[in-house]
């Protein structure tokens, strides 16, 4: 008789996601959030921020620190998805162990775009098997997407974050005050996946959208209708994490535009932004769910009309049938060898699909090339 | 107001730890175990050795995946303390690409020692955000301790064990018979983490230790009495991890023996393998317990005694109390601030304890080396 053993466990996991606005005003201690009720708060943080808030908040930031008179340390790290690499959280460890930050009371605060929170968090994870960390997004496209969720990732021998873990954070804290200062088209990013929630699973979230997207573009999210629109959006993104935040279901309606957008990222040149990849991929898959009835014609213009006036592309010279066929195949790999291709059943719905053709991508693609012929590949359609 | 959201779920953890003999025979199909009851099996296979098991084992494993028509490859790795880097998890990692292993039906296969599965299982954690794998201990310490939890780990810049993970296996596979070749030094090493469960928490298992310990060095734990201690050491171990896997609790009877352990593996010349260093510990432990009263001075010499008819030391001359508690206070970090120092009461009972002080650790120190004089410090006591 040999024996054998059963493990049965599970990891709780609890953090919150809050807005708190003007993150960087002494009178605002929320950035100091540890999740714990004690009176003996750690006075000691690291902080990891890019470049961008560096230059933008790096003395206020500093100030901030000082008047709570908190050791600290400040870490202003130049990322790029060209550096977005093991190296660049080797950097982050190496200072979290200099510092001897502690193993749970002390986290490691990281305010920046996705590419910073990305290599932050997977160097949280590592050091130690885990210490306590918070996103701080300053880009709409954190706020929305990267800041909220649990995945950390850096980017491997070409592959787009092939190197990761699902690793949620303590808190994210949310402050669309720091938007403002964003150019037009990382509004315009963020935007997309706004848009990408309203498609698949909120129809009065895209009238939403509609009416006030262009503000929010030209407002950078400072208009009244920026907050309760970006709450919706968050709702209904935490929801769908919350059921399968370590995606034992292959199948997600957040996957929704994210088809092709890896490989779109990838070989664009110039570079798209993650949102403008995401956008080409839901212009494609609007027009394939069109092809096959699932939405009609009025709908489908509707949502093009929507992204125009936001500045969203609908296609990128790069986006060949053969292309786009490649990036469904490596798709379909990590999702372990199955489609699970999400198309919209109107607008506000999703059903997901598993025989998706060359033939139809191509007919999806001509459609839209002759919609949109500036951006369409001149010699091969 | 501003708006927050509590996200609140759980991820289920569920791996199992089995024994099966012989595994290279291709009679036995557990090394294909893949946790699923379907029909529609993967055949496909990374399997990583280290080269002792591709020295002693290459051949038969490589017939056992052609005997299943299974598609495989077998990637030997030597390592070590040296290299147990991010660098050899890199190595696997690009292997795991360019085989294009699945993300969820194709578990790796880690054969070998805690160093090859340690780093095989942060690998395995970081491809994709997490694949399954398999550990296949070929060490008495593996079989009853590296194995079976849900520890991924490699050293970072000096320090051991600095980067790492929690990530449970799919299954640990044990097999007694792949022991009979190792080393007397390598079956006492791992006896030390049998002796430390028997120390906190099975006083049952120590008589056993005491009445067959000698025996199972010598045959190699081919004794019959080898599998049913082995199997009692693994079920008081999986006890306390399955209830604090993720050492959400700090305190942890399993870490009896492993205060002072890494700095005297990373410290000592010649090296002390894991089990010897923990020995070590335990032996100053057993003193410190004995000075608390918390032990008899009868129960120091019979636990004295079976680590010296399993040849394990009680002491090494780097063991000056100045790098005791300087251990002790880098293990107190590890423990966010708190020694949390387990000590025997009696034998098979522990409990911790935040007080020990360097005059303690100076009076146990001296009085194992009057026992030891060989192994202790000519100069410094």
């Amino acid at each position: 008789m040999s024996a054998k053993w059963s493990v049965k466990t599970q990891l709780p996991v609890h953090y919150t996601v809050f807005e708190s606005f003007d993150l960087f005003n002494p009178e605002n201690n929320a950035l100091l959030f540890d999740g714990q009720n004690s009176s003996q708060k750690s006075l000691r943080r690291v902080v990891v921020v890019d470049d961008y808030v560096e230059r933008l908040h790096g003395e206020r930031i500093r100030q901030y620190f000082q008047y709570y008179e908190i050791e600290y340390r400040l870490i202003s790290l130049s990322v790029s998805e060209d550096n977005k690499s093991m190296d660049t959280v080797f950097q982050v460890i190496e200072e979290l162990n200099a510092f001897e930050v502690s193993r749970r009371s002390e986290p490691v605060i990281a305010i920046g775009g996705g590419v910073l929170m990305d290599i932050v968090g997977l160097a949280a994870n590592l050091f130690r098997r885990g210490i306590p960390y918070i996103r701080v997004p300053t880009t709409l496209l954190g706020v929305v997407d990267a800041a909220i969720g649990a995945k950390t990732a850096v980017n491997f021998q070409g592959h787009k974050n092939r190197i990761g873990t699902f690793y949620p954070p303590l808190a994210a804290i949310l402050d669309t005050t720091l938007l403002q200062t964003l150019s037009d088209r990382q509004i315009s990013n963020g935007i997309a996946e706004i848009l990408k929630i309203a498609l698949v699973k909120d129809a009065e979230l895209f009238e939403l959208l509609e009416n006030y997207g262009a503000a929010i573009l030209s407002s950078k999210c400072q208009n009244p209708e920026a907050v309760p629109i970006i709450r919706r959006s968050v709702q209904g993104m935490l929801e769908d994490l919350e059921s399968n935040l370590w995606e034992e279901k292959l199948e997600r309606l957040v996957d929704y535009g994210h088809t092709f957008c890896p490989t779109l990222e990838l070989k664009a040149v110039p570079k798209l932004l993650h949102g403008e990849a995401v956008a080409v991929d839901m212009a494609i898959s609007v027009m394939l769910a069109y092809q096959r009835s699932l939405v009609t014609y009025q709908e489908v213009e509707r949502i093009y009309n929507f992204m125009r006036s936001v500045r969203l592309p609908l296609l990128h010279p790069i986006c060949t049938p053969e292309l786009l066929y490649a990036a469904l195949q490596s798709t379909t790999k990590h999702r372990n060898g199955l489609q699970r291709f999400p198309l919209t059943v109107g607008i506000g719905a999703a059903q997901f699909f598993h025989d998706i053709t060359y033939e139809e991508i191509k007919t999806a693609v001509k459609a839209i090339a002759q919609l949109e012929p500036n951006a369409a590949m001149q010699t091969s359609l």
